[in-house]
């Protein structure tokens, strides 16, 4: 069970790929990924990359795993997401999207052929179908068009991909994206659009992005239902450590989220026993670690007084231990989480740890 | 030669002391300091530390070794320096000085016996005297009446330094300050009356404050030629590489410089061939280390043209790698002077170095 292979390594599910949006895990090393955070897989931006550094320095380098070095696997987003949420200026057409720069204003096109042009130039292991991300609250006719545009989009990510090869000398999978916002319908006919695809995995999109959670795991529960089960089903961009259990109950097997880093970086620490807001006051002379169960070395290493401090007096070392920190715990969770698979006890397990891990300290 | 033994560890020198003046050198883990810059001591500032997070905590905790988890020496500047340079709002008197915080206004004062209590709750294992740094330029009548109060504060130092004792079980040395601007009258009757002392070890300060480096380094050359040669001499807040190479040859054992960490931060990087500004775009495609011969991890793990990627990207990463490389290449340098003093042909290596480390890459 939960075995995903790729050239660069197998990646054991469920997991939590670390989110290296333009190039690097915020504020961590490659060896600290490696050795103190374990992870597997980590994930990538096409909006960001094709922006900065562009496709010509990342194949000049000989693909996005030796410009940035990192030996593992790793997966690219399509940009699909991005597009929508990071550009003012953009326009939807059939043949896809025209939108400016979020740096510089200039003007670029992406194209489902273009996108999987330009995730052949990144090289990642795993590369994702270009798809509208609709947002949330979505009307219902706004989703069903999307849908279409996005199935559309789908068939000529494929014929794209499968008319190309990749150009480093390993192979690529190709994800589709199930859409159809949070309407059940929909979903069951993008999820069983997107089994028809035969793709090495399948990925659920347009959650979390605003709706409530109980409407998360619907769509969730419904979409799992449909996806093949011997296939890796990532549920893209969730979520908390709760999201991830819960989700993982439903039958999903890969998760990336900024939420770990992007927390860390203001102060949040997700452990074992709860959230630390690690900020208040309360840490001020707690002279013991952020976890005493931790197994990253910044959880030997340093104290809550001594976090807490690093942020209250703006030391770039705050943000840098809390990222660490939150990505170390996450990997640990997923691989708990397989661990009680195994086992044969997840459910159990799960139920006691999502109390655990929402509970603030 | 060049042997300083505290109690928490020896110190050979020449030694540069890498920064960490709020309790952490800025981006870098302590385990990477230890490891892979092997540093042998680091430096933090009184008047920051006193503010954030205050003496209260710091003696909870057991000192600021163990505040902040760093087991080899330790060496504190007295705040005389920021309070100065940091401060606007503030008042000389012949009993000390009062200021307002630059992080909330609020008023404190400065004393040379205060100062003294507050360094021995910090507990570093070198401790400096509470002195007046006189900016450059600065008329004769000032600097000769600043260095009178020096004096009196140095020997009101010693009084309290002597009156007290450590509060953790480990022995601290007070290290005075040489004064005097840019006056060889001045500095001559300042290094007498500190070598008076016999200090452990003696600092020059009031140096790498604007002035021209000749006149720099005719002021070292002054004061060494005094200082007693068997005690360590610590120019401090001193420098380029160049300036550590110079001050070498002239006598002196111990450097701090924020340079490293805050150059590097802005993508400035310090190599055995020159200097490289990673930012330009020279280095985009090239897929080289920063230094083929450089001992850290980042020397072995990234490139130019991905730590150029990083800096333009604004990805943190960057300012990390840049501390970690030019804190090791510091360490390098130091350490292969003394290689050079011990071999016998010192003056010779500088030479040939001196001319490297300046070159614009």
């Amino acid at each position: 069970m939960g075995l995903l292979q790729t050239d660069h390594g197998d990646i054991h599910t469920p997991i939590f790929m670390p989110v290296g949006t333009i190039g690097s895990v915020k504020g961590v090393h490659f060896n600290e990924l490696h050795s103190d955070i374990k992870a597997q897989i980590i994930l990538g931006n096409t909006y960001h990359l094709y922006l900065r550094p562009g496709t010509n320095i990342i194949e000049q380098a000989g693909g996005l795993h030796r410009f940035i070095g990192w030996e593992k696997p790793i997966l690219t987003d399509s940009g699909g997401y991005q597009v929508y949420s990071l550009t003012d200026i953009r326009k939807l057409t059939e043949s896809g999207v025209t939108f400016q720069s979020h740096i510089d204003g200039s003007r670029h096109e992406f194209t489902p052929e273009g996108v999987m042009d330009i995730q052949r130039s990144i090289g990642a292991d795993i590369i994702m179908a270009f798809d509208e991300c609709t947002p949330y609250p979505c009307d219902y006719e706004y989703a069903k068009n999307s849908l279409q545009i996005t199935h559309d989009w789908l068939t000529r990510c494929f014929t794209q991909f499968n008319n190309t090869s990749s150009k480093y000398g390993y192979e690529q999978s190709l994800f589709p994206i199930v859409q159809g916002s949070t309407y059940s319908d929909l979903r069951k006919i993008s999820a069983e659009f997107v089994a028809s695809k035969h793709a090495d995995g399948n990925a659920i999109g347009g959650l979390s992005v605003g709706e409530p959670h109980e409407m998360m795991y619907e769509m969730t529960d419904l979409v799992c239902s449909i996806l093949p089960k011997d296939k890796p089903r990532y549920l893209m961009g969730v979520g908390t450590p709760e999201n991830i259990l819960e989700s993982i109950a439903l039958g999903v097997d890969m998760f990336d989220c900024v939420m770990p880093t992007r927390n860390g970086r203001n102060g949040m620490l997700f452990t074992r026993n709860g959230i630390i807001n690690i900020k208040n006051k309360k840490w001020e002379n707690d002279f013991t670690p952020i976890d005493p169960d931790g197994e990253s070395f910044v959880d030997q290493q340093y104290t809550k007084a001594y976090i807490r401090h690093l942020f209250s007096a703006k030391e770039m070392l705050g943000p840098i231990v809390g990222s660490i920190h939150n990505l170390n715990f996450y990997l640990w969770l997923v691989q708990e989480a397989r661990n009680h698979i195994l086992k044969g006890d997840f459910t159990k397990w799960k139920d006691i740890m999502v109390k655990k891990v929402r509970t603030r300290l």
